[in-house]
């Protein structure tokens, strides 16, 4: 099934705004086994939409559009969707009715200008827009299927996933494939590639694609079969014996984060933490409480961005700082234990460096961060020299302070 | 002068990548004065290549096609160029010498494969890559000019502005206009609507768009003229009145983000920066410091998330978390005092809410955010009532806090 995508408006090229309907919806469908031919994006100009549509359904099986169905005189899509399959547009009572009940929950009247949004081209079925006023349209042209759905993209992603997709199922797309996520970090592209890929290579109908990020290396398994469960045992097994050969760097096998992770683990042993950071200013706290309900096991902590402070707030030793440096392994054991006992909590986790781009010096150069953990069975501290501009080097620090909890929670060891 | 853009690659069309290149050389280019009159993104298969490049050269007058310029067999875009425009791929000396060196500098040798890189179609000139190896070629043909790009953002970027940009201008293309950004915060994209669009409609010349997002409302306001000076003064007229129009909500006359205007203004006040947060976790530290030289005047703060931590580390009173609620104008209060105090600063800044999902009740709801300022002249608070899900709560909680503190520094009352 040959699918082309086609997003339309000005804002889509002139910069103002990404295009993220084109990735999406390709996903989606290429996930149904749908093979995307291409995708165009023109301007809110008849002849343009025109142009784009007429070559589409001479070329796919299924043609879906976002943008242009709005209220406003911007949006022209239905009138030259109309006009290029020949389907004069006519009203639409029941969509009509939905458009006015809308605004009326809202316990406002609907204006004048929506009426227009009811018009629909002839034989063309609407999809109701759980989320907006336009609705969407799907007509079927000469054994083409188009789709037409609104620009914004929360209300074409939840068309797209509570219309397009089932209805392309009911018309027999099916995918012949299931994708499993590995999350790792603290491990570089080349050195996963280096321990998995003549064992990945050997597996049948297996694919794994490299998903680098400043989180760490994502890997994506997909695995083919005749049906689906064939296709998912067969990714199941490729990930188990991926994950085996990636052991302790492996921190998530789905979508969860890291800082989920680290939720997860808090919960299961009963701890609590508590959180001490100089160079990522915050960082680490605002991932943690990025998790609903992170307030059961994370009280909080101090940013410790001046000498001051980390003497003042989290009792670190001057001569600690003198001899050893704020950027030490010793001043983020003292930053770790301070942090844990002004707090009360389980686990204290201390994160110093030097993210640059000034500070550096050849001792001590930019990317040079220490994170430590402490609790009752002592204090490990680790070393990391991290690449990248300032939020690069800020943003893998807290991944990696995360990470060296995790090992602390699962008593793993460092590599 | 009509401009079309290919994008190459599959991972394109599957959602793996936004294309991103897209909407970087669509604002580049129409800020040039061209028109961008089609998008188009294509697999990486030589037939699909082919039509959108035999396509574009017959109806703009200027393509730019971005992907498939790498050493992999995957990278089908220079053969397909050379076989579409009838110029077959002869070895450029200067090109492999530049490739080569790109490897010696880095101590190793030029992989075979690389030669590759070195192909170009007969007549087309290389453009040279200072962030990678694949160099970049432009080719005249029948008048049409084409540009061919890789498709890595940060070479394809480096190119555009370094090589791009001005052989464009050296064909006198030129843009006719000049805009301004303005950012505002603490006020809806229709109460900016209600201060400025009567105005803005009478201003000749001049156009005002209104890009909403978590951190405000940023206007952009477009002035034209016969020459670019004479657009200038339009469009910093008008930026100048609508400025005037909403007096305190505008933070930045360009793209300065709130943090380095805080940066600024406790710069210039010779003032220092102590922070407390509760329902943002570190986000407002955060972004203080994601500012480079902030170590100036931000020392660091508390998360104090639990309440628990509000009192042993900020000296909150038991009796204010009973009467008035962690949530409250009075705890925010002390919590900026406090911190105020235990950080040795001139001025602490603190905020507490409940971002939701869960804790809200009907008198306290998902949203309620209150902010507090305490410097030697006293501690101001503020009250608000954020829209949004957990992370949009949190992000323009960050922001009220940061901004209340700005309107401090500044000494404008609130509204």
């Amino acid at each position: 099934v040959r699918i082309e995508i086609i997003t339309i408006g000005n804002e889509l090229l002139d910069g103002t705004r990404v295009d993220t309907n084109t990735p999406f919806i390709g996903a989606k469908l290429a996930a149904l086994g749908g093979e995307i031919v291409r995708a165009t994006t023109v301007p809110d100009a008849p002849e343009a939409i025109a142009a784009a549509l007429e070559r589409a359904v001479a070329e796919a099986d299924v043609v879906v559009a976002t943008g242009g169905l709005g209220p406003t005189t911007d949006d022209r899509t239905k009138q030259t969707v109309a006009r290029v399959l020949g389907r004069p547009l006519t009203l639409d009572e029941e969509v009509l009715a939905r458009v006015r009940a809308h605004f009326e929950s809202r316990g406002a009247e609907m204006p004048e200008i929506n009426i227009g949004q009811a018009m629909v081209p002839e034989g063309a079925r609407p999809i109701e827009n759980r989320r907006g006023t336009a609705p969407g349209l799907v007509m079927e042209d000469d054994g083409v299927l188009v789709f037409l759905l609104p620009g914004v993209p929360q209300e074409m992603r939840s068309m797209v996933e509570t219309y397009v997709v089932p209805f392309l199922e009911g018309r027999g797309l099916k995918r012949s494939w299931e994708e499993r996520l590995i999350r790792t970090t603290g491990i570089s592209e080349s050195a996963v590639a280096e321990r998995i890929a003549p064992t990945a290579k050997r597996l049948a109908r297996v694919e794994v694609a490299y998903l680098p990020g400043l989180g760490g290396v994502d890997l994506r398994v997909t695995g083919r079969g005749e049906t689906l469960a064939a296709a998912a045992r067969t990714a199941d097994r490729a990930a188990d014996r991926i994950t085996d050969l990636l052991g302790p760097f492996v921190y998530a096998r789905g979508p969860e984060s890291m800082e989920e992770v680290i939720g997860y683990l808090l919960t299961m042993a009963g701890a609590t933490l508590a959180v001490a950071e100089s160079c990522t200013g915050g960082l680490v706290g605002a991932r943690i409480t990025r998790v609903p309900g992170s307030s059961d096991y994370f009280g909080g902590g101090v940013v410790a961005y001046s000498n001051d402070v980390k003497k003042r707030l989290l009792g670190v030793r001057s001569t600690t700082l003198r001899s050893a440096g704020a950027v030490s392994g010793e001043t983020a054991s003292e930053m770790a234990e301070g942090v844990r006992s002004k707090c009360h909590a389980t686990h204290g986790l201390a994160i110093t460096g030097i993210a640059g781009p000034g500070g550096g010096t050849p001792e001590k150069p930019v990317g040079l961060v220490y994170t430590a953990v402490a609790s009752k069975s002592g204090t490990r501290v680790s070393e990391h020299r991290l690449r990248g501009d300032r939020e690069a080097v800020r943003e893998r620090a807290s991944q990696a302070a995360l990470d060296l909890l995790r090992r602390v929670l699962l008593g793993v060891a460092e590599e």
